[in-house]
């Protein structure tokens, strides 16, 4: 069978120079060749996200750092805000690692409203306030410029970005910001295949993370930072991820971040335009996400026969995510995307509407 | 450069034929193909460790995997045995993760004698007992049938074992020897890139989980069990090595585990006849690993001087670990090394002892 080609919000597609280079026979992992490997991709994620603080790569999806954040972060409560699965998460992470939490959800379609977040900060008792940039559930970016504001009002509170589906697609300006946590998996925007994920770590979160216990090993804050710069990992890192990554970064880099970004937006426009036009947009018209779009069948169809009819003619679409499988379909653009394959997808959806009608 | 043939205990050699596996484009993770590669890869391990029970398919390094089993079996304190640098790690573990733990460590050179734990355990309280199959930073096995044996008289006591430098190159019988954890990177004997790990999980040890609480989220075995069963992991998996695990576990099982041990076995038989012919061997006779070799240079010259010699010729052999850096250097012998390799090396090791004789 021919392979799917990916529009689903990760796995993306990758570009067959990445792939590779991820078959490249290993190396010793405390070699001065992977030392300069190391140094290398932590430098360009360091140019990519704007900062100067400790990047800290992990052999773990971007869920793994969630849980990261949180036990080396937090001693006691958090606040997790939400307008989806992706925000919930963080919330099911902090109790089950038993951590107080506090969950603020806003509806699906809507985004965060930092506003409410700063009311809610104002009471006090919180140490970090967690956030998803990008709502990939429901096809919603919501404001992180805003939120780093207001989170920057409290001075004890850390704030926690996940930029899962944003990281590489979206700009983000990790020391211009404030922030203190922003990870990402990399088989999203930043697209090579998953199975590692990276983050960058602010001074001060590393300061508060030596003030909390039972951290754990695995993913302990302090442990990877010592290492990081030393350009080491506490464990055998996933080279193949490694060596795809310094690729892929130069890649992303060589692009531009600017001319990157633009493009995720023309090829969300270009979904956002066929979806209002022949259906609709799920997520509300202020907040749509650049990188992922829930488009709402508004009860015409089954959701799962245009997926199934996508399929058999080469192309993954996502399902809606939980609660909304029978009432939306999402189509990722992002990472290796071109404007002209979706384009072609979108060809490919107006013949099984066409067929329906 | 050329790239160094690697003797080193991980990252090992790896056949092309893997390489090219895990260039495969990503696919879909919640695709029926995703599922069936799931269930092949978990099969075949099935088939290697001789056990029926539960395989979780881990994206983190085995050291992941010794935390999980920790947060996930122990309420209050576990027994950790120790003949080195990885034994001691359960214990720093436990202790990470605020649970009781208590160490017996051997001597370095000698194995874990399981009649000192079987006192140590009837004195009561221990949940579980952690176990390091072959210790990687002196070249001793311990004998896993004896512990196997002596844990079963406490039927209250769960058995963890790390055969991170073992599964795939020694026999291991999960269902068998009654074993609750047996866990393993896939860089060592399994011959395959760092970056993802494998366990089998026993009944029981399922059992005892759904008593523990904050067994935390990325690692909670109930829920990888529970998605196992279904073909699935709860977090999208490094797809890069499922691609590459179904070909190597192939691999292993086509050349047959009894004659896999056996090459092994003529491995490390070679290496040890040289040492202890030239130089002296730094375990205790009767507690040789078949997968790695720690060479006591009996202070005839620095090992990193060999390691340097052996470096310009291409050969890639570890350092002593820790503090047996300057008495000891190490020579891996397991995954896809050949007999013929081993020769190639230790003429290339002949020629440096001879150029300071």
């Amino acid at each position: 069978m021919h392979r799917l080609k990916l529009f689903i919000p990760g796995p993306t597609e990758v570009a067959q120079e990445v792939l590779e280079a991820m078959a490249r026979p290993p190396i010793g992992h405390r070699t001065p060749e992977a030392k300069e490997l190391i140094l290398t991709v932590s430098g360009q994620v360091r140019e990519m996200l704007r900062t100067r603080q400790t990047v800290l790569l992990s052999t773990s999806s971007a869920t793994g750092l969630m849980e990261a954040a949180i036990r080396n972060l937090v001693r006691r409560k958090v606040l997790c805000t939400s307008c989806g699965a992706f925000g919930k998460r963080w919330y099911e992470i902090a109790l089950a690692n038993g951590k107080e939490a506090e969950l603020v959800h806003f509806p699906e379609g809507k985004p965060v409203d930092p506003e409410v977040i700063d009311r809610k900060l104002a009471q006090g008792g919180f140490e970090a306030v967690t956030f998803v940039h990008n709502e990939t559930s429901t096809g919603v970016i919501s404001p992180l410029e805003a939120m780093a504001e207001v989170v920057r009002h409290h001075p004890d509170v850390l704030l926690l970005v996940d930029a899962v589906t944003s990281m590489g697609a979206v700009p983000i300006a990790f020391d211009e910001l404030g922030l203190d946590v922003c990870l990402a998996s990399v088989q999203k925007a930043l697209a090579l295949p998953p199975g590692f994920a990276i983050c960058v770590v602010s001074d001060r979160a590393l300061e508060r993370a030596a003030k909390v216990d039972a951290r754990g090993y695995y993913f302990d804050f302090l442990e990877m930072a010592r290492r990081a710069a030393e350009g080491q990992t506490p464990i055998t890192p996933s080279l193949p991820h490694l060596f795809g990554l310094r690729v892929q970064l130069q890649r992303i880099l060589t692009e531009g971040m600017e001319a990157r970004y633009q493009r995720h937006l023309r090829m969300a426009r270009l979904v956002q335009d066929w979806a209002r036009q022949r259906l609709a947009l799920f997520a509300e018209e202020s907040s749509l996400s650049p990188t992922v779009t829930a488009v709402d069948t508004m009860g015409r169809f089954p959701p799962r026969e245009l997926i199934q009819y996508a399929r058999q003619h080469g192309f993954l679409v996502a399902s809606g995510y939980g609660p909304l499988k029978d009432r939306t379909f999402r189509i990722a653009h992002m990472g290796e995307l071109q404007e002209a394959d979706l384009k072609e997808l979108l060809q490919c959806l107006e013949s099984f509407l066409s067929s329906r009608s």
